[in-house]
């Protein structure tokens, strides 16, 4: 394809794409136009990838990070053959694969889903990190960005992320056409404060008319030849570019074409363009040649020992079993025991630092390419990275996330430490499995499951070592639970798990010995919950009291009700939970104020039977 | 004070941060040690403020990013006389207010809670833009942050932000002691490294060995003398310094040093110096002028009207009557209908760009001077600053966030612009309120009432025009609901709020002409629910259905649940929500194929009645 050509094809994947969206009467259109060009000359000239083998291990990484310029993509993926065009006019309809913005659920050329702007770069930085430590095939990742998303922090976490790890195999493309939705961005043409900006992040920089597909290929030819650094080019472009009635103007945003028959005439009328993509070197995957038996590590039942201590030697223990597990922390994995993996696996090891949207992106873009990572922080701490992990579930990644110091048992740090709100963030999340052992075993085997599950897996450790109940050779399926105490005269059910299991074990004991018998189920699963034992327990004790360490909201007392929700007689509900805003305090103070601990669940039995409540 | 005054200081504070440390058996001694100097310049030669008058709206603002430094925090408030030395040692224990990160809900002199890395900063360009386009008082803002959380991506929306804004007003010191939690920061020593990174955001940048009380002074004084842009203090430092045993030194973070005697004497022994804090000149509260008068807007019964164009209009009515109402808006102020606001009180309005972090942190700084704050955007993307939001609820600060386009009938955008997790996360927030309004006069009514509580104040609005449903005086009490439809033969009762409301009412009609009586409750107050009005409707019906545009965790389906927590009876419950991924459709499309139209409705209640679940 020469020079003309390559001009006719960004006009082809501008008509294409005002086509698309007046077929489905919304859409990004302008916005689209402007990186036609980009894209074109990304096709025709630098992309290597095999359209019929899109898990091809070889396949260069692209990730449209404004996804609201669908329209763009799907016209490229129109001129590479892999749609054809009744279907690029089903663009934003019931049932088709091109939704509004793009996701891997559907099409399986997407890396990952994107349209909450700024995390399009920092997943393709995991997917370079993928290429450049682990698969070593050598694959490119490009990322095309908007100008508007440079505002979101999340992309200077992972422009200083790619920039330390020297990853000179990721480039990104900012489509700068200085107009965001509502209006100009702050800097709008000015190129160079861009340039500024990713050069101090250590940023090899080029700027180019992203009009001028000569310019356009000679700078992704300095950012393939560049090398110890990841090259960001940087183009001007014109939002709505070649239609006079749109170009350059505001107001313009997410809409379609004013009149889409003049536009197209007005871009030279529709094209049949077809680009040969260059097809990937040969690879072969290496995570694919697994390891074998798995020795996870064994306690004595009476042990004390803390969740987070388990989980790092269950996550060490795994990664020797396990070819494709990998780890990665956020500056605290002395803390989350991640670093009893990284020490005997540093090379499947990646270090974050203080940046947890990076820490779940990177996982994120290291599972696109098959591998199965654990990230870890504190579990207050990976609210930081919520709307990452939203955005994982859209795309159906399947990620392993890791909360540690968990809940007020922490003790002195206080409430900005304290992770009590993490199971109802978690349990939101679409398709989401919700972990939350109270013992190192239990631990251990949940650690091994999570890794083959699909989807967004939580698992929520404690920082206080806690005495093992269970014995080494124990399961515990996902959706069970474990019935710790129980009798024909079990006045009610406690359900607790984690740190208030052992609360509720010394509950039952100091009731039965004033003649209260109570059944106890250890809750480990939390989402999907063990809705047949919740059921029996609801039949035959007529009350379930919940105790967590989390706020009173969207955690254990919400989840055990998904066993009654069909209609069924629901059984009488108790709650106690972490109401009130905590202090510092040690750790037993803290259980005590909260109103979760040992004492407190007896006080509330007591008071139940006392009113006849119970029966 | 002079040199050598100086320098003795800053060996108190770390005598004094040592001591608070040990008598805790916990905190961060060396992560004190190595501000400690940059900290008694600061209060000997710079801050103005009146620890009697913690609310003096001349009083510079002080913020401690890095909140794990709190004994030096404490330290200095000794020194100044704001607190003795037998409060000091009180540190961390249960009922002090010296709690191991600090709090504006115990001590007055703490402007925002910090304790999750890279708070600070952002929140500080919230009081800083107070001070520059509001207050106009000449207060100052400093910030004092530590080198490892300079990772955070909200570091840098925050630098961004201060710099676009010109704010000469804030000085940010930067700790770089080199040292994180774990280990090495990624820069170390290298103090160009972070100038480069600052430099390039607009930043004015001096760097100074941060242990030399002269060099250090004579920063400041640059600081402040640098006009039309904000500076930046890089300080060398030492983790530790002073004490041999551990300066300098890895693994030492957030211990006390092993021998607390030795160390104080290496350091010269206890001392009491105070310190004059320099008065800040008269100022005036603006805010404190109100304006009167309520002119809410006002539409007639079945006007279609979106939630989101009741927003911006009610606002921009309260922004006329109330002269501390701000607004601030990422981006989106078209969608969110913010603009109205903007249009009408500009010099109130703050455009934060895409950057969602910032955009709520700004809110929380701006509310710590006493304006009443409303921060838009998506509610999807609101999930991007769940961290910001639930350090707001530690610090105990009062701010409205406003969600748009809520749920899967946003429509052809598909899933990633929709907000279906948001009721879970805001309702898991500490002291929180929900409110999702279904009409134009209830949404008004209930942002005039939601300015004047305390606490996060969520609204949920959405982005479709739906009818009018009440008159323009209906009451909406937060913690209230409505019954739009009740008759002494109901079989269930169907709780809605938004969308669902019209939704029910449609199904209620549709089985009342098969013979079939329910109950439609409008539960706009989400949070706190309306407890009488749900335990009635349980009584007489004896079930609930409820019906939420929202993933099946932690929304309304689990709020109803509220009303029955204390072990009274439970209605039998049943659940319609979001339970697959959307895809992109219409509104209508998706609404159906979410299983929580009127049709569906009408299915799940006939299904109900068939198998005599219902009475």
């Amino acid at each position: 394809m020469n020079t003309p050509h390559l001009t006719e094809l960004g006009q082809q994947l501008r008509v294409d794409s005002v086509r698309a969206a007046a077929a489905a009467g919304s859409g990004h259109p302008t916005s689209s136009m402007s990186a036609a060009d980009l894209m074109a000359v990304l096709l025709a000239r630098q992309l290597r990838y095999d359209f019929e083998r899109p898990s091809h291990p070889g396949n260069d990484g692209f990730v449209l990070s404004k996804g609201h310029a669908s329209p763009l993509l799907y016209a490229a993926y129109k001129a590479a053959g892999a749609i054809d065009d009744s279907e690029l006019l089903t663009f934003r309809t019931l049932g088709s694969r091109l939704e509004g913005h793009p996701t891997p659920r559907r099409l399986p050329w997407v890396e990952t889903a994107t349209g909450s702007l700024g995390q399009g770069l920092p997943v393709g930085v995991g997917i370079a990190l993928s290429g450049k430590r682990l698969d070593r095939v050598g694959y490119r990742v490009w990322v095309l960005c908007g100008d508007s998303e440079l505002a979101e922090g999340s992309v200077w976490e992972a422009a200083e992320h790619a920039a330390y790890e020297n990853l000179d195999n990721l480039t990104v493309i900012v489509d700068v056409n200085r107009l965001g939705q509502r209006g100009p961005t702050r800097h709008g043409h000015d190129l160079d404060a861009y340039a500024r900006r990713f050069q101090a992040f250590g940023w090899h920089t080029v700027e180019v008319d992203g009009h001028d597909v000569e310019d356009i290929e000679r700078a992704y030819g300095e950012a393939v030849s560049t090398a110890g650094q990841p090259t960001v080019v940087l183009a001007r472009t014109l939002k709505g570019k070649g239609v006079a009635s749109v170009q350059d103007r505001e107001g313009l945003h997410g809409k379609p074409l004013p009149d889409a028959d003049e536009a197209i005439e007005e871009l030279g009328g529709v094209r049949d363009l077809r680009v040969e993509i260059q097809q990937p070197p040969a690879a072969r995957m290496l995570h694919a040649v697994r390891a074998g038996h798995l020795d996870l590590p064994r306690w004595e039942t009476g042990d004390e020992v803390a969740t987070r201590d388990a989980y790092g030697q269950a996550l060490a223990a795994l990664g020797s079993s396990r070819a494709d597990v990998v780890a990665l922390d956020g500056e605290v994995s002395d803390s989350t025991r991640a670093e009893f993996f990284a020490k005997e696996h540093p090379e499947r090891f990646f270090e974050c630092y203080i940046a947890e949207q990076q820490l779940v992106a990177a996982a994120v873009g290291l599972a696109t390419r098959g591998w199965v990572p654990f990230a870890s922080s504190f579990a207050a701490f990976l609210t930081r990275a919520h709307d990452f992990v939203r955005m994982a579930a859209v795309s159906g990644t399947g990620i392993n996330l890791v909360g540690s110091h968990a809940g007020v048992s922490i003790g002195e740090d206080g409430p900005s430490q304290m992770g009590v709100e993490d199971l109802a963030m978690f349990r939101a999340v679409h398709g989401s499995t919700v972990l939350y052992p109270c013992d190192a075993p239990q631990t251990a085997a949940l650690v091994a499951t999570m890794a083959g599950l699909d989807g967004i897996r939580y698992l929520r450790t404690s920082r206080g070592a806690m005495p093992v109940l269970y014995g080494p050779d124990e399961e515990f399926p996902v959706g069970g639970s474990k019935v710790l105490r129980r009798s024909t005269d079990d006045r009610l059910t406690v359900v607790a798990a984690g740190v208030t299991v052992h609360e509720a074990l010394k509950a039952a004991d100091a009731l039965a010995a004033d003649g209260i018998a109570v059944r106890v189920v250890d809750l480990y699963s939390v989402k999907p919950v063990d809705r047949e034992t919740l059921r029996e327990a609801a039949e035959q004790t007529g009350c379930l009291l919940t105790v967590e360490d989390h706020h009173p909201e969207g955690g254990i007392g919400d989840a055990v009700l998904d066993a009654f929700l069909d209609g069924r007689p629901t059984p009488r509900l108790v709650r106690l939970a972490v109401r009130d805003m905590p202090g510092s305090a040690t750790p037993a103070e803290q259980l005590h104020a909260g109103g979760i601990d040992a004492e407190s669940i007896v006080a509330s039995v007591k008071l139940l039977v006392e009113n006849a409540v119970v029966r």
